[in-house]
Parts: C-alpha cells; sequence; structure tokens
C-alpha cells in the first residue's frame, strides 16, 4: 500500500450505468465478476451477485465474499451445468432454478440498493434455454440509468452483446487441464 | 449464501503451482488478478499482488484488498504506463520501477510465506523494455513447485506462454470508451 497519497482520482463528469457482458471459452469469467467486486468495494458501493448455474460445488469465492460483508452478496441459485459433467438434475429443475434466480435479480435490480449486479452465467443459462431472450432483454433495457450489469458465462447471445458497452471475450489459449493437471485450488476453483 | 452445505468440495490428488498468464487487449485482466485474490481467501491462501506499471491512478482495489487483510498484500510499485496517456515520468525512472518490482517478487517468491504471486502488468513491462526476457523467464522457471504465479499484461511474450500452463487472451469486443463514455466507478477504476 506504498504512496497512496500521491494517487490521482479520476471523476467522471457524466456518471453511466454499464452493461457489461464477459463471455467467451478461456478462463476467468466468474474470476472477472469477483474482481469487480472486490474494486467496488474501495468505492464503498453495493453489490449483488446471483449465481445463475453454479451452486453444487464448493469454490473459494463462497467465503471470499464474506469478507466484503455488508458491502458483497452472493446467491447461489443454480446446481451446476445442465446437461454437462455428469450433472443429475432434470432440464426442467435447471430451468425453475434459473427463472427463480431472474425474479430476484429483478427484484435486486429495482430494489435501490444495489450500484452493481452481477448475474454470473446468465448467459450460459440462456443458451441452454433456462431462460428466454425477451426475458433477458426487458431486464437490462428497463434497468435504473445508473446500476452497472455485469453478465458472465459463454455463448453470450448476439442481442445481448449489442445492447451492451463493454464486451470482453475470454479467448482459451491453454489451459492447464489439457496437459493432464486437476483442477488447483486458489485458481480453478 | 444460500445452501453452502450441501457443496461438494473438489480435491485434487496432486497439487501443483500454475503459471497463469491473462493478456491480450480487452477490459478485465487486472480485474481477474483481483478476483484470483478474492477466492483464494476463501481457501485462507496468501496472496502477494505486485503492480508493475500501475501506482500514479487510485482504483478501487487498492482499499478493496485491504479487506482481505492479512490474506492478500498489494504494493504499488509503478508510476502509470511508461510513453502513454501523457505518463511524465522518463524512461529510465520506469525501468528502475520495474526492476524494483521484479526484485521485490523474487523475494516474496522464495520467502516461502505465500501461495499465489501476482504480477500485474508484468507483460507489459516485459514488452516495453522495463524488464529483460531472461529476468522473467528465469523467475518463474526457478519458482517453488506449489505457489501459483499469475502473469497479466498485454503482449505476453511467447516465451513466457510457451512456460505457463493456462492462458488466456481477453479479446476487445467493445469497450464503452469507444462510444464517448469516460471511465466509470465501479468498472473502469
Amino acid at each position: 500500500m506504498d504512496n497512496i497519497n500521491r494517487l490521482t482520482m479520476f471523476k467522471p463528469q457524466r456518471p453511466v450505468g454499464l452493461i457489461v457482458v464477459i463471455t467467451g471459452y478461456g478462463k476467468g469469467k466468474t474470476t472477472t465478476a469477483m474482481g469487480i467486486a472486490l474494486r467496488a468495494t474501495g468505492h464503498n458501493m453495493k453489490v449483488c451477485i446471483i449465481e445463475f448455474m453454479k451452486g453444487d460445488m464448493y469454490s473459494g469465492e463462497i467465503d471470499g465474499v464474506k469478507r466484503l460483508f455488508p458491502n458483497v452478496e452472493l446467491h447461489l441459485m443454480g446446481k451446476g451445468f445442465c446437461g454437462l459433467y455428469g450433472n443429475p438434475y432434470p432440464f426442467e429443475e435447471h430451468r425453475e432454478n434459473a427463472q427463480a434466480a431472474l425474479k430476484l435479480a429483478r427484484e435486486k435490480l429495482f430494489s435501490g440498493e444495489y450500484d452493481i449486479l452481477i448475474l454470473d452465467e446468465i448467459n450460459n443459462a440462456l443458451h441452454l434455454g433456462l431462460l428466454d431472450l425477451p426475458q433477458v432483454i426487458e431486464l437490462i433495457e428497463s434497468k435504473p440509468p445508473l446500476i452497472h450489469i455485469v453478465l458472465t458465462g459463454r455463448n453470450a447471445h448476439p442481442e445481448i452483446i449489442k445492447r451492451a458497452h463493454t464486451v470482453t471475450e475470454m479467448k482459451e489459449i491453454k489451459h492447464a487441464y489439457r496437459q493432464g493437471i486437476e483442477p488447483q485450488r486458489g485458481i480453478d476453483f
């Protein structure tokens, strides 16, 4: 924390609530969302994270975000990746979970309590048919002007990308698991 | 924090300290590094973040990581982007700073105190000639086996990518500033 006193603080003349999309097949989408939450606490902003798919496996951020209380809250609304990795739950149950997550997202969006709403894996949930495109479009188009919304997950829909301000595609150049290395604590979960 | 009790915890049979590279021109590289730090605290791991370039402008993570004390520490060793954005410092001063950051990285790497060492913007520092390739190769090749090293920044060198386990390229699909929107608090800084 060296020399913080000499740091310049940027102040935008016109605050805008951004729509940010983090997509692609590379590692780092949920991780970026967690970094956004961490950064926001430095500005004393309030962040709500809703997990649309994840919720069956432990990952360090679940306890990590507790350190950011009361600025950040995390809701695990999913039961893992529908149709993948031997996930045992039927499609209808995944869809019910995703629909409940969307309902929660809508409540949080209009509660006036948050500066940033993070919808983790919502792109994937939409792609898999757990949500319908008009539902997600309606959500982001009706957002209060100053709240930032972050939508993560593979296969972001072109109609969502069209409505976003900032979109990053995470491209996998290499991944340890392709070299026969199991997921590692602190990096992969 | 719903239903955490039912979560499964993965345990790798063979722990490996990974070399992770986050590169590309899209938004989210430093953000990902911060997300890694946040996630690691959930495992009660210890993380050292060294900023090779940043250190002139305030960004929320500077205070955000204080919430993660004593698991995470952050060292601002730079003075902004050499030769960019009207940065006033001469090349030699940037190089001295980067060399001091590398020295600190080496001390932290071999201190035995950390599980993860994050070298933020080191790829960029190397690309700009503030560090030399053999210095960075020597650092990562001599690392203790179980520590994870994360190297972020644009223009990652092919010789660094060759030695990494996991590499993500962040590709800019859209960015708010290209639509005339200034950097926004909580997303851009």
